[in-house]
Order: structure tokens, then sequence, then C-alpha cells
């Protein structure tokens, strides 16, 4: 392999397919960064075996070739050289680094010894823009939790109709959904997978800031995310990620559809009461709420036998019945902290029941929470 | 105690004497700030037993009195208020904080347990601008590191005249001297003390961002450093210091007054180059420079026989004998990275005796390191 390439160019596709590669010290090639040429580009590619990533860039190749290197030091050098043209060259097994007045020589691993990242085919797909998706899915990525016992809730549940892809996540004490509206797609019939929730951080890490549109390929094992270039019809970006196996629980069916309590609060005042009263909650992270529909006000209290208490009140709209009702501050904060208008409403069900927090005038997000029992 | 006082004047106090309380197990009351009045000021007190420090505060006094309460709690609390009025009052071992309709009850312990904050007679004392003492302060902080075989390298040495302040640090592989020009002082002699790196570091997160001068004054076993208030003659900030025993190494001695190879190079390129060549560096950190009066460049070499090798240059002005020598890059970048000026004055002996950075146009500081003995 001989190649040039701009120094700007080559730092941005290392810094965010160094993001993929792994530590593995069972397969030390993960830890590498596989260079090769494809046409008049260099590919780079990383994978942890359970996400695989591609990034393109235009290059002069003078002579094709592959080759794998460390992937930090590789970025943590490229980073730092002058914003000039770069030449690569492999010699046995070397990967020459030349900027200016900079000589490096890597050290290489084969190429013949990566992985593979599997090809997913472009039969099935939908686009949708990059940025609005990734500013959905942190609405809920964070709300899924690892499980050993229940894998498919440690993932985030996509299902995808003609004209919108709804996205959900739980960690069973919560639940969050969010849906999304669909300009154009190439699917005639409904489907649904459950996608780690570590391929979705890297999707917000990587095209939270892109303009245009990504789109998803999707195969029974594997889904594909596909940026392309601004300049030439060519992908920029592929994202490869594993499917988790399993049936995603029901979860409609918990979502309450009538509530006996209403209230609508002012987000910001409430968010920071609920934060002032979780220093003074207990070891169950217990806040606990008053409502009375014939008062214009929420009352929050918080105690802890070694600390001291506290009590606060929030304005608000009541409707339906009195109520003192408990949440762990901590759910009860994330579902408020996911939500960006400035007024919420908080659907009750009784002390006991599952309470919802939405945004006032966007029903594309719902929270679902569990109270505290105190009895 | 019945008082009232201004929310952003108590979080400012509040925030500063937290960052001296300590998370002592033996002691839980290391973990309180004491809260007493003195005139028509609210005094915060926080200490370690090695620092203590007391922050006054204009307030309405209605009733005197005292109480400590945990700090962390209580500056969060404070923090999350607005801006606004909050009464303080102490009811049965309790500080209740009432602020518009936030209502808290924190559980407080005896004032009476709370340990003495040593005082200083002000005899003895000079004055110096805040941020200024801080920025020379930064210059050197960092060199010192704990010893138990030598507690007194362990501090920063601090060597006062008549009019000027010199301090220096070391951890024996290097030593940094930093001297500051006084324009006022009552000292009629000489006098030297080694205080605490933990002081230094508090000294620099209070004042570092102060206007005006703070004032030091000392005994033969404290030194208090005071900040007045702006508007009324009072001190506002009093932080009092434990001093290290011992005697600090005679290090003027090991300052190479002379030396056989002298380099001026652009700091910022040299810098870039070196972090570059770390990159590189094996096991015991080792880059190498390659010093040659007939170039006018020095050639800055690193290898490691697991990752590669790199080479590269920097413009310089050379003269002297030629030579090869190697440093630790932490080391030497540190000395780098406390120097200001554009240009730096490298002086080395030979490639084992100790070499000296310098900034070029100011003689104020300068950086000893001792290279790596390679054969």
């Amino acid at each position: 392999m001989k190649i040039q390439i701009l120094q700007k160019k080559l730092k941005e596709g290392l810094n965010i397919v160094e993001k993929i590669s792994s530590k593995s010290l069972t397969l030390p090639i993960l830890n590498n960064i596989l260079f090769s040429t494809e046409k008049n580009f260099l590919k780079l590619t990383t994978t942890d075996l359970e996400i695989g990533i591609n990034f393109w860039i235009l290059a002069k190749i003078e002579k094709e070739g592959k080759i794998t290197v460390p992937s930090r030091l590789c970025s943590s050098f490229v980073n730092l050289l002058p914003d000039k043209k770069i030449d690569l060259e492999v010699k046995n097994n070397d990967l020459i680094i030349n900027c200016e007045n900079y000589k490096t020589k890597v050290k290489g691993l084969s190429a013949e010894e990566f992985p593979l990242i599997p090809n997913v085919e472009k039969i099935k797909s939908i686009s949708f823009d990059a940025s609005l998706f990734c500013k959905n899915l942190n609405q809920i990525v964070d709300i899924a939790s690892f499980s050993n016992s229940r894998p498919e809730i440690s993932g985030i549940y996509f299902y995808l109709t003609k004209n919108s892809v709804i996205t959900a996540a739980t960690d069973s004490f919560r639940l969050g959904e969010k849906k999304l509206t669909l300009k154009k797609s190439s699917l005639n019939e409904e489907c649904s997978f459950i996608l780690p929730q570590k391929t979705v951080k890297e999707l917000i890490n990587i095209f939270g800031e892109k303009k245009g549109e990504i789109t998803m390929f999707f195969s029974p094992n594997q889904v594909m995310f596909e940026y392309q270039m601004e300049e030439v019809s060519h992908p920029q970006i592929q994202i490869v990620s594993r499917l988790i196996e399993g049936e995603y629980p029901n979860y409609q069916e918990i979502i309450p559809k009538k509530f006996t309590t209403e209230v609508i609060l002012n987000r910001n005042d409430f968010l920071n009461q609920i934060k002032i009263a979780s220093l003074f909650s207990g070891k169950i992270n217990e806040v606990r709420f008053k409502i009375n529909p014939k008062e214009k006000k929420l009352l929050i209290f918080s105690k802890n036998p070694d600390l001291g208490e506290y009590q606060s009140s929030v304005l608000g709209k009541i409707k339906g019945e009195a109520l003192e009702i408990s949440f762990n501050h901590k759910f009860f904060l994330d579902g408020l902290l996911n939500i960006n208008s400035s007024k919420v409403i908080l659907e009750l069900n009784g002390d006991s029941g599952p309470a919802i927090i939405k945004p006032v005038g966007d029903n594309t997000y719902i929270y679902v929470v569990m109270p505290i029992k105190t009895n």
C-alpha cells in the first residue's frame, strides 16, 4: 500500500472508527484499525465483534494494499500532526506515516487476521434525518439497563411501520417510548428488532452532529446504518450491528390509558425542586408528593433521619382525586430530564398505579414510572 | 442563632469553605461547617486539622449563636436556592433554612465540639497581588510529591527576603524555582518555611481568580493568608495552615551555573514534538535528542519495540558541544508546560549532568531536570 491523504480527512476518520475498537486481551487485533484501499478511497475499519464500522476517505492511491495498526496510537499520532499532506506506506508489516519533518514507523498486524464485517443487503431500508433521529434516541437510551436474566430489555426496541419508527426502553422500573414520523421508506410491512444499547450510544456519538440523512438497512440478524458523503455519491460511514435475540415485552399493556389525578406543572421549577428534595431523601431515594385539587400547588417532601427534612411546593393545575404518592427521585428525574417542553403533564393512578410523565404539546414522548409503595 | 442573609453571598462563602472540610470517619465533625455570628457578620469555618478557613459575610443578626452542619449537604442545598433572602435559625440543634417556599431543617452537631482554628498574630507580614501570586505557585506546585521518607520535599519551599518571595519544589528528579518581587513588606529579616502542597493547591483554588492583594502573616508553626472585603475594612477570607517541619535541601547547589551546550527553541513547536514522541517512547518514558551546533535543528527520536519508532526535528539556535541526550518525557514536558514564553532556552551539561529549561526574557523561573543515563 502506498497512498497520499490529507491530515484533516484522515484525522476525522480515525477519530470516528477509533470509538469502536476495543481493548481485547484475548483478540489483540480488535484493538487495531484496518487500513485498506478500495478504488480511489482509503477505507478504515474497526470492530468489537458486536458493532463494525467502515469509513471511506478519498485518497491518492499509488499502490493498493492493506494493514492493521493500533487504533489509539494511530489516531493520537495523526491528531497531533499539522494539517498537511500525509504519505502512508506499508513496508514489512510496518505502516510508515510521513508528514513534513515527522517520520514514523508503526508496527502492524496482518490484515488477513482481521475479522470480516458482515454485509447487509440493501433491500429493506428506511431513511431519516441523522441529528433528529439521534436526539430521539437520546430521550430513551439511558433507560435500558444490562440484565443477564432478561437480555432483551438490555437493548433498545425498534418498531417500524411504513411511516414511523417507534423506539422504547425499560429497566422494569420505568419505561420511555419515542415516536418518529418518517417522510419516506421502502418498507411494505411492519417489522421490529432489539438493538444493543452500546450500538445506540455509538450511533448518537457518531451521527448526533451530522447534517443530512442516514439510511437504515436490515436483515434478520444485523442492521446497517449508512451515511453518504456530501461531495460524491459514495457511503462515508457504515455501522453494522448485531441484534439482540428474544422477544421484547409487550410494554403497551402497562401504559395506563386512564388516570385518577392529573397535574400540569412548569418543567424547570418541578425539576429544580426534586433535585433539592433529593438531597434530603433517604436510602430508598424517596421523595413524596401531596396533591390536592383544592390547592393550586403540588407539595414536595423528603426526609432523612440522619440529615434532616425538606418541604416545598410547585404551582400547578390539578384535576381529579387528592392523593399522596412517593417516587424514587432518580427515576423521576430521568423522566423529567428527557423532556424539553416548558410544561409537563403528570398523570397518576392512585398511590400505587403506574404514573405517566409527558411533555405538553408533544405526543411523541411518554415516560412511565412506578411509585414507591410506602405501606 | 437567628439571622437573615442573601443567598448569593451565602452560596459564595459555602462553596469556598466547603473545599477544606474533609470526609473524616474518625472525626465526623470535620465534615461540617461551623456557622457562628460575630458582630454583624456570619462567620463560616471549616478545617481538616492541617488547614483551617474562615469566611465572613455581612448579615442581619437578630440573635447570636452557633452550630455546625454537614458541608456538602448545606452547600448543595443553598446552591440550588433562588437568589433571594434566606432566614437561618438554630432550633434544638437543627439549622432551619427557609427561603421563599423552600423550608428545610438540617440536623447539626454542637459547635462546642468543633476544633479551634489557631490564631496567627499579625506581627510579621508581607502582601502581594493575589492572582499573580497564585499564577507563580501554579508553575511549581505539581512538582512536589508526597514522600514518607523525606516529608520536607512533600511541601513547597518559601524563602522570603525584604523584597522577594522565592518558592521552590522538587521530587528529587526535577526542580522548579519561581521568584516574585514585592512592592511592600514589613519583614526586617530573611525567613523560610515549608508549606504543605495541599495548602498551596487550595490557595490557588481560592485566591487564583481574586482581584486585589492577599497578606501573609507568619508565626513559627503556622502561616495565615488573609483577603480583605472590598466594601468594608474587615477580613473576608482567612486561611491558616500548619507548616512542614524539617530542613529543605540546599537545592541551589544542584542548579548548574555553567553549560556545555545551549539551544534556543520555539516553545510550542518543541512541546508538540515531545508530545508526539512520547507516544512511541518505551517503559522508561525515554525521548532522545541529537544536538549538533553545525545543524540549525534539534533532532528528536523515540522508539518502542512493541509499537514502532518516531523521528522529527525542531528548528533552533545551537551553541557549544554536540551531544546526544535522553529525558523522561513526562518530566521534560512538565517543565515546558510551566513556561509561557514563546521561546525557551535549554542548557545542557553533557549527556548526564543536570539540564536547565527556562523562558527567554524572564529570569524569574528556572526548571532543572536530570537526563536518563543510557549507558
